[in-house]
C-alpha cells in the first residue's frame, strides 16, 4: 500500500467521542483509531515528535478508550476472580493489578488493569474487547448476584519523566507518596477522580480516571495549565516507546489464539490457588504438555524505518513458518528496527537468526533480542 | 468541529484488514471505520454518488466486518435461543432470521442475522459488539455443551435494483429461485461460499459469505467482472439509503440503554414461548409497566445538508428533554433533512412538532414522520 494512502476515519455516534474529544481537536489531533467503540487519538505532531516529548519531558493523553467494567454485589469478587488466572485473594482496596482475562480454553480475551475500589467493588480498565458482555454471560450462567455496568469513567494519562512536578502542582505533595500501582479517590476543583500511579509507558506518571464526563474539557485544561511551565504537550500512547519497553498490546501481540504462557504472562497465572477460574483445567493441561511458543524481541536487519499493519510470518532456514512479527517499529533511541514477536520455543534464545517476510514479499533477516529492549 | 477536519485512521493488526482490503484500496476507497475489530470501508467517490449508484443500479460492498459467531454442539440451539426473545422453534435449515440479542435487563446488545446451517449449527452475523464473548460466558455458566468460535467468514454484498442479472451471471439461473432471507451453500470457481438473499439496504441483493479469506481478491474480481456490463461499482452500506429505509444501526439507533420495544423491535419478542431466554422476566415486567419510548422518523426543518456525529437531544415546547436524534442525514430523494430518533411515547404521533439542539447550540424544528421514509 502506498505511503501516501491516508484514508480518513468516519465519525458517528457508534464510534463515540470521548469527553476529551473537543479538547484534543483544539490541541491539534490529526489521527484516530477506534478502541472499545470509542475514538482514540493516535497522533498530534508526528509519532516520533510525540515520542521524544514523552521520553524527555511530559505528555498528556486522552485514553478514555480504556473503558471500565464496573462489577459490584455480593459475588463481585467471585466473578472477577473467575475471569482471570491471577490470584486476587490478597488484593487490597486502593490497589491495581494487571490481570489477563482468559476463556475456557486458556485463550487471552483482554489484559485489563483491575482496580479494587472496595470489598466487592471492582473496575476492570480494559484493552480492546467487550469484557462487559463476557462478565454478563458468566454472571447469568453461574447465577451470581452482581451488577455489571460500563460507568461514566474516562482516563486521562500524564506520562513522562517530568510527571511529578505537574502532579504536585495539580494535587499537592501527597501525590509523592502514592505508590506505583496504587490509587486514591480525590476531587479536583469539584471534579470527581480516581488518581492512579499507572499508565501504558515505562516513563512514569499517572492516570486520572474522570468519573463524570461533563468535566472532560475542564480536566484537560487544568492539566494543561498545571503542565504549562513544564512544557506539557498532548500526545498518545507511543507505539515506539511501548515496543522498546516491551509493553504488550491486546489484539496485536496477543489474541484469543494465544494462552498467557505463550506471551510471557505465565507469571500472572496461579494454577494452584484455591479459587476456581475459567480455563483452569485447560491451563493445567497446557502446562503439563509443555509450552511450545513464547514472546520475544527482534532486531529487524534493514535500513529505513519500518512499521507493520498486520502479522508478518517468521521463517526458519528451511523456510518453515515458526512464528509471527506482531508489532514492528523503528526505534530512534536504539537506531534500529525492532519488533515484538511470538515464535516457537526452539527459536527463543537471544541471538537466534531467523527471517521475516513482509506482505509485499520482502525478506528481512531478524535476530532475537532480550525484552525489554530498553 | 470544522468541516475541513479530516483526521486519518491508524491501521495496525488490531484493526484487522479484511480479505477484500487490497481490492478496495485498488478500487479507490477513501475512508474507513472500525467495526467488530476490523476495518470497514465507508466511502469511495462520495456518500451521495455511492448512494445514487445503489438506488439506480448495482453496487458491491466489503462488509467483512459482519463477523460471525459460529455455535455448534448438542446445546447450540439452546444457547442461541437463550440469547434472543425471538422464537426460533420453527427456524429451518437454510433460513435467516433477524434476532435482537438482549441482556438480563432486556437491554439490546446486538441485532445480528441468524443463519441456521444445520441442526445445532448456527452463525450469528453480527453488528458491532463482541457477542462471541457473551456466548462464551453464558455457555460456561450454564454448562452447555457447545463450541463457539469466530470462523474465517467474510461477507461481500451485492446490492441495488440490478443485482439479479449480476447474480445470474455469477451463479446461474437457480439464483432467481432463492427466496428472501434464505441461503445456499455453493462453490464458485473453487471458492466456498454461502449465498444469502439479504443485505443492509432495501434495494435488493445478496450477501456472499466467503468461507476462506485467501480468496478475498479472487471473489472481489469475479463479482467485479460479472457486474462490469451492468456498471457495478464499489460502494458501502449507505447511511443515506438505510435511514430513508428505516434500517437501524446498532450503536447508533439502539444501544444497551434501550429494550427492543423502545426501538420498534417488539414484534421480534415472543414472551409466551416455552423456551427460556435471558431477560424474559425483565421484558415481561417492562411490558406490564408500559413502554414509555419508541423509535420514530423525523423531518428536520433546516436548509443545507445535515449529518450528526453524536446524539442530539430532542426537546418539547417546555424545553424538557423528551428524546434523542440518533442518525440524521440529508435525503436526496426526499430533498429533506431526515433522522431516526427515540422519543417519549407522548410524542410519537406523526406530525408531532418538537425541537432538537445540535452540539453547536443550533435549534431546529422537527416533525415526526412515518417509518420508513421511503
Amino acid at each position: 500500500m502506498s505511503e501516501n494512502f491516508t484514508p480518513t476515519i468516519g465519525i458517528v455516534q457508534r464510534t463515540r467521542k470521548s469527553p476529551y474529544f473537543d479538547a484534543t481537536v483544539r490541541a491539534g489531533v490529526k489521527g484516530f483509531s477506534v478502541y472499545n467503540h470509542m475514538l482514540m487519538p493516535i497522533f498530534y505532531d508526528s509519532p516520533q515528535a510525540d515520542y521524544w516529548h514523552l521520553i524527555n519531558n511530559v505528555t498528556m493523553w486522552d485514553v478514555a478508550v480504556e473503558r471500565q467494567v464496573e462489577i459490584t454485589g455480593p459475588d463481585a469478587h467471585t466473578l472477577v476472580q473467575y475471569m482471570t488466572p491471577r490470584n486476587l485473594s490478597k488484593c487490597k482496596v486502593g490497589q491495581c493489578k494487571y490481570v489477563p482475562i482468559i476463556d475456557e480454553n486458556g485463550g487471552v480475551l483482554n489484559d485489563p488493569v483491575l482496580l479494587k475500589l472496595a470489598e466487592n467493588h471492582y473496575w476492570l480498565s480494559l484493552a480492546d474487547s467487550d469484557i462487559l458482555l463476557y462478565a454478563k454471560g458468566l454472571a447469568n450462567g453461574h447465577g451470581w448476584d452482581v451488577e455489571i455496568t460500563e460507568p461514566d469513567v474516562s482516563p486521562l494519562a500524564i506520562q513522562g519523566p517530568n510527571w511529578l512536578p505537574v502532579a504536585q502542582k495539580l494535587f499537592g505533595d501527597w501525590i509523592t507518596k502514592l505508590r506505583f500501582f496504587r490509587f486514591k479517590e480525590v476531587e479536583l476543583e469539584g471534579i470527581p477522580l480516581i488518581v492512579a500511579r499507572s499508565g501504558w509507558s515505562k516513563q512514569g506518571g499517572l492516570e486520572l480516571y474522570l468519573r463524570d464526563g461533563q468535566y472532560g474539557t475542564k480536566l484537560w485544561e487544568l492539566v494543561e495549565a498545571a503542565g504549562a511551565e513544564y512544557g506539557i504537550k498532548p500526545a498518545t500512547p507511543s507505539t515506539i516507546e511501548r515496543i522498546e519497553s516491551g509493553l504488550l498490546s491486546y489484539g496485536n501481540d496477543m489474541t484469543i489464539d494465544e494462552n498467557p504462557y505463550e506471551v510471557n504472562l505465565g507469571k500472572y497465572c496461579d494454577l494452584d490457588q484455591e479459587a476456581d477460574f475459567i480455563g483452569k483445567e485447560a491451563l493445567k493441561k497446557i502446562v503439563a504438555k509443555g509450552i511450545t511458543r513464547a514472546g520475544v524481541g527482534l532486531i529487524i536487519e534493514t535500513d529505513g524505518e519500518i512499521s507493520n499493519q498486520e502479522f508478518w510470518p517468521i521463517l526458519n532456514d528451511a523456510g518453515e513458518r515458526v512464528g509471527k512479527v506482531t508489532s514492528a517499529v523503528y526505534s530512534p533511541r536504539l537506531k534500529k528496527n525492532i519488533a515484538l514477536a511470538v515464535v516457537d520455543s526452539t527459536y527463543t534464545a537471544v541471538d537466534t537468526q531467523l527471517k521475516t517476510e513482509t506482505p509485499t514479499g520482502q525478506i528481512y533477516s531478524v535476530t532475537v533480542h532480550k525484552l525489554p529492549f530498553i
